[in-house]
């Protein structure tokens, strides 16, 4: 039968891997695994798809709206690919929070698809960890998932200025808002979607869309003095109301302390708003410095009240997530990447010089394997440079020599490609 | 703002793996993974959707049909989830096929989807391992496809007897098609589309549907003889035109080489036929013995012109693709999960006795995780029973003891929980 012609290329906003792309890949997620065992993290997944509404409830116009990718089952009920973890894994905790020894500290490493215009960065498919301690309010687990977040960073090699840390508080943007009289429910989680595009439109759009909301120009006015503040004392001096708010001193403790535990390059910024809905304590953000890469490259906060979405009790909840793609054009920026990732186990390649030897070989290869050698077998007969030749290509170390004349001796021969050394073993019984 | 109140339960036919079930997962795929590595397959990765076409083609009327998820993206093109990854795997290699050196062994492990009714052991969304080889048709590939399964099942610990390896062909088939007269393509893909229902159909359902299709009565008592054999020998009695059928000679060497290289319990099977229309060639099916879950695992097999698809010349490839899940099943029903799966690194509990030492106990636990031990640092002061609790309830062998006596005497204890024992070390400058 005759078929159409297909591309060859990957959907839009996604990619392929090849293997040489999935080793740093792995490298990014060994590290991640290996930083969030250090603190006690326990791993756990979700599936890829939750029922629609889990994430139209509190992920924002955008994320749970209309960038979700739903679908509807064989049941009739309208599913969505997960766009982000922070709902999925609340939804997970509720179910076990009544009896699990508290705090939780639990991470993923998951796929998320977001039906958005694919940018640098930024692809419709990604890869993300996801890290958050459940049950404890304690402003120790807030500095946990801040100074697991740096140490994340510190692994990767990531050098003294080459990203910074930014603050800011729900807390604290809820005192701003009462300062702006007396606003619906509504209306505040409008102004606040407003303020977090601080950084893309201009200061008239602003403007504009704050009015637009019923707002009057002396509270617009409130809301530039607290966006304008560079600094924590800035903020001080231009809102003085402000200056007790708990979360603001949450901000100010938070920055000692992880100095005092040798962190730097942590700041208040009072335009890092974080888009979801749920959260409702600190939040922060992660930046790249590189003049190349100059983004937020990953935030977290806390986002106690999430939990009521599932009829439990809610739980305290803090957490953060920091993506593949943005990690990698981090690595890369900083020229972190070098061979190191590559950490590939040595291979071994043994060619076939006659195809009569075919079944000693495989028996060589089995025995290779199991003393813990990996080994790739060459199926086609192959002279001698031909077979270098390939392992050359193939970026592989040792090549295993065993013609007709070393299986009559019972041995083989291990030719290190790199320095052209060869070393003879003996073959037990094939 | 109200909000509804959302089930915290998972959508039908999919899952949550809490931290206990993650682990007997994460053994799963890292077994997987040293075994492909072993042979010198390396590991890529394909986007979790495609546009719906590469899936329509050649996944067959269930799979490529009314299970498929889809959805449309911004630009109006109907994509899907996954429902396999042979296809996806062929789109990805025939992008490097003409310039990569040959042949190409290359592995992944990922989520697919399928909207179909989920049953023990298939869920809508799973995790596959796909091992293929692309690039030799020497019948050195569908042997090593082979081992590497059977390697695979000895690195789970399997029995021998466990589970046995039921082999066909394509080949066979076409052989055995060629005995019915002159049937159009459409034709041929229905009938073996109805013989791939030998084991859930009565052989009565199956004459009927045979039928239908034009099928002579002769015709169909042809292959009933086929699907009647239960040994090679029986086949060459029963259909003697067929004994020198390729695919059937092809079947018998690969036997004598598998047991050759000390492997058993390897069969000819007329009834595995594989649901997938692109199979061509060599075919096998992995099926666990235990009574409880006596069920086809896996299978794989070879599918050369698969590649024509992607308007790429068409070149050889052989593959397999365990699941998540069947493994999961086969591991519990033959016992050989047991601890050893689990192996956590060890955990180290540093509880906060007093609330004044929580800076030096975070540089405590700071100096233990440069030592490479992961420590769990309790956020809420706690009284040493407690903690000591705490750390029983979570499987933690070690507990660091540090208050305030420890630190002015400038050390710290570890308690094992298991033994009792407690071992003094001192502390570096905090």
């Amino acid at each position: 039968m005759k078929t159409k012609i297909l591309s060859n290329q990957e959907p839009k906003g996604t990619r392929d891997w090849l293997p040489e792309e999935f080793a740093i890949r792995h490298y990014i997620f060994e590290t991640w695994r290996k930083v969030c065992r250090q603190y006690g993290f326990e791993e756990y997944l979700t599936p890829l798809v939750e029922y629609a509404e889990v994430y139209r409830a509190k992920s924002g116009e955008d994320i749970g709206g209309k960038e979700l990718v739903t679908f509807t089952d064989l049941g009739g009920r309208e599913l969505c690919i997960r766009p982000e973890m922070t709902p999925s894994v609340t939804r997970l905790v509720s179910k076990i929070y009544g009896t699990a020894p508290k705090p939780l500290k639990f991470f993923s490493i998951a796929n998320f698809m977001r039906n958005e215009k694919p940018q640098r960065g930024r692809n419709r498919e990604f890869w993300q960890l996801n890290c958050d301690i459940f049950g404890s309010d304690s402003p120790s687990s807030d500095l946990e998932v801040l100074q697991l977040s740096l140490d994340i960073m510190a692994a990767f090699g990531a050098p003294k200025g080459s990203f910074k840390v930014s603050l800011n508080s729900r807390q604290l943007l809820d005192g701003l808002l009462a300062l702006c009289g007396k606003l619906a429910d509504e209306q505040k989680i409008a102004v606040v979607r407003i303020l977090d595009k601080w950084q893309k439109l201009s200061k008239k759009d602003l403007e504009a869309r704050l009015e637009e909301l019923g707002l009057s120009k002396k509270v617009v006015e409130v809301l530039f003095r607290f966006m304008e503040s560079e600094t924590i004392s800035d903020l001080e001096k231009s809102l003085p109301e402000l200056a007790n708010n708990l979360g603001l001193l949450e901000i100010k403790k938070m920055i000692t302390e992880l100095q005092n535990l040798g962190y730097d390059h942590i700041y208040f910024n009072p335009a890092v708003i974080r888009g979801f809905d749920y959260y409702d304590g600190l939040i922060f953000e992660v930046f790249d410095t590189h003049p190349d890469n100059n983004r937020a490259m990953f935030g977290g906060g806390r986002y106690n009240g999430l939990a009521e979405l599932f009829g439990s009790a809610s739980f305290p909840a803090v957490g953060f997530a920091p993506g593949d793609e943005t990690t990698r054009l981090f690595l890369e920026s900083w020229n972190l990447l070098g061979d190191k990732f590559i950490k590939k186990s040595e291979m071994f390649y043994l060619p076939l010089f006659d195809g009569a030897l075919i079944a000693d070989i495989r028996k060589l290869a089995g025995q290779l394997r199991s003393e813990g050698k990996n080994v790739l077998v060459g199926f086609e007969v192959q002279k001698i440079n031909k077979a270098l030749e390939y392992a050359n290509k193939k970026n592989i170390s040792q090549v295993v020599i065993c013609g007709s004349d070393e299986l009559a001796q019972g041995h083989y021969k291990i030719k290190n490609m790199k320095t052209g050394e060869e070393k003879v073993s003996s073959i037990n019984d094939l």
